[in-house]
Formats: structure tokens, C-alpha cells, sequence
């Protein structure tokens, strides 16, 4: 009994020592004062209380709690795959090739419940079709907009983002999960873009 | 019913956009690879994971949602009373005012439902009396642990740790909400402090 317990504990906590290297893991947005890039740890804890203060904003009723889980795991396969910038170009499908892979290896190392249980989760989110994980897309997407509207715009002018642009790759997103709040931020968006065309 | 949505809104991304000076509060632990400290942001990531995955060794039976709620707020307080690292001195009384007016200003952002929902959760961590917040406390203190046996110990070469002292400090409190964990760990310990006794 103490040896399966002691072989659990093995393997989680293999897993959760190779997770710390998501912090690592550097994304193209920076912390709202501007002062460096944000990491992929730290991008997971801001958004999962996104989620926990936005709730009652989404579009279909959800299930908190998966949607913290979701969250708490959605970027666990950046350790091998490297997060790839919303405005940047990539070749999906070896993309997609590459972040198979990295979930193989990485929810791999739990024992085979847990890892039945991370990777189906994961999976939900990536496939975006569940209200949870439709929510959970919403409040990833939305944060680094409002870092944006906070620094002045560092990524959207590094990758010389157009408001049609944040519309087609990130709005319609926000507003697929939680409408009211893209509503919300328009008016600060309308702002930085008009005050850039002047 | 549009101006009372805005006005929820703003308050909640005022409360988002505070909490991301978390990220900018350095702790004395480093990441598992030495590279640099850790922050509480990502720490705050890092030990909700510990007890998504670890769940099964509380001592008695959590509510592991509520248990990763508190673990994502519970140092929201050191964006103004910054980390009193364990191993340190502090005044108790001093430290427990600073954040006690922390948690008024922080938490106060936000409407007043979620302000008084997330400060219960917190004074719940603080008390460390219920089975959720005892087990909360345990893989807090444990995360810590692990990164020094990882990095050969950082932070407990900087502070001048004795086991007797991890014990006193540490040990108790990671026994107290999941005994199989802490005892999972005793041989890796045992090593590093006798490899340094030698």
C-alpha cells in the first residue's frame, strides 16, 4: 500500500517539477506596466482569475470549476512547444503536430488517471466547442488585450496589429464566450486605435 | 441593466489589472533550475497545480475547488505587504496589519458580493483551521521544498537552514494536511542535510 502511494507520489511530482519550466516560457505580451514579457505560469494564474471574476459574464451558463482546471492546464504543452503570438504567423497543422506530442510527453508523466483526465480536459479546450471551454477561450483572449489597453499597446504595435485584425483574431472570440464584456471594452479600443490613425 | 453590467465590469478589470503587480512580488525560492526567484504569480499557478494533482493525500477529505480558489488568491496581499519569506524573522503582529489593510484595499476593488466571497476565502487560508485551508497550508509550504532539493538548495544555503528548523518551520505543517507526502520526501532530505553535515 505505502509503495503504490510512494509510486503515485513519484510520478506527480516528477510532473509537477517539469511544469515549473512554463515559467520559462515567455509570451509576446508584457505585465501591465510594461516593465518585461510575461510568462506562461503566470499567464495561467492571471487567467484562471479572470475566469473566477468574469463567471458571470459568459454567454452559456459554466461550470467554474472545470473552467479554473482548464485554464490551470490549457498552456502546459508551451514547455516543448514555445507559445505562438495570436499575431504572428505559424503553420498550424505542425503546430497542432508539436503540441500532440508535448501532451503526450508532458500529461505522460502523471499516473494513468490523472493523466486520462488532464489530457481530455486539455483536448475539450483545444477543440473550443463546450460552453465551458468556449469561456475559457474568451477570458484567455482577453487578457492581453486589457495589457495592451494598460501599457499603450507593446505587442499590438510590435506585430502592427489593425482593428480589423484584433477583431478577426481575438474579438469575435471574446465575444463568442462572454459578449457583454468585448462590449465592454470597446470604447477603450476605439480610443487607442482612433488615437494612433490621428 | 446595461450601466449596472459596466459598472461590475469595471470594477472586476480594475481588480484583474491590480493583481498583476502579483507577478512583479519576488519570493526567496528560485525555479526549480536556479535560473532566477520565483514570483508570486506564478508560484500562486504552481502550488493550485500541487493541489489539483495532489488532492488524494490530504489528511481528511477537501473540496479541491474551493482548496484552488484559495491557493489562487492567498498571497494576493504581497502586492502591498510584499513575501515574508518562512525561514526570515518578522514582527507577526506588524505583518498580519499590513496585510489585513492589503486585503480592505485589494479585495475592495471589486463589488461588494466577490469582495466579501474572496476575503472570507483568504481569512479561511489565514486561520488554517479547516480541512480545506490545512491542506491549502500544506502544499504551500511543500512547493517551496521541492524547488530547494531541485536547485540543491538555494534558499536554504542563503538562510542557513537546519533540518531541525526545515521541521519546526516546514515539516509540521506539510504532515499536518497530507502526512504521506511529507513522508514521501524524507529520504531526499535526509540526503541533502547529511551531505552537509559530512
Amino acid at each position: 500500500m505505502l509503495d503504490q502511494t510512494d509510486e503515485r507520489l513519484s510520478q506527480q511530482l516528477a510532473f509537477l517539477t517539469e511544469i515549473d519550466k512554463l515559467k520559462s516560457v515567455l509570451r509576446a505580451t508584457t505585465l501591465c506596466d510594461g516593465s518585461r514579457r510575461e510568462n506562461t505560469g503566470e499567464h495561467s494564474w492571471h487567467i484562471a482569475m479572470y475566469a473566477l471574476i468574469l463567471a458571470e459574464h459568459a454567454k452559456s451558463p459554466v461550470n467554474i470549476d472545470r473552467v479554473i482546471k482548464m485554464l490551470l492546464i490549457h498552456d502546459i504543452v508551451e514547455i516543448d512547444a514555445g507559445d505562438k503570438p495570436i499575431h504572428g504567423s505559424h503553420d498550424i497543422a505542425e503546430m497542432e503536430a508539436i503540441e500532440q506530442a508535448a501532451a503526450d510527453r508532458i500529461f505522460g508523466l502523471l499516473p494513468e488517471d490523472q493523466r486520462k483526465e488532464l489530457r481530455a480536459l486539455w483536448e475539450e479546450f483545444e477543440a473550443a466547442e463546450s460552453d465551458d471551454a468556449i469561456f475559457a477561450k474568451s477570458v484567455d483572449r482577453v487578457q492581453p488585450v486589457i495589457a495592451n489597453l494598460e501599457t499603450g499597446g507593446d505587442s499590438w504595435l510590435e506585430y502592427n496589429v489593425s482593428r480589423q485584425q484584433l477583431e478577426d483574431r481575438v474579438g469575435w472570440k471574446v465575444a463568442k464566450g462572454a459578449p457583454a464584456l468585448w462590449q465592454h471594452l470597446q470604447a477603450r479600443i476605439r480610443n487607442w486605435f482612433g488615437a494612433r490613425a490621428e
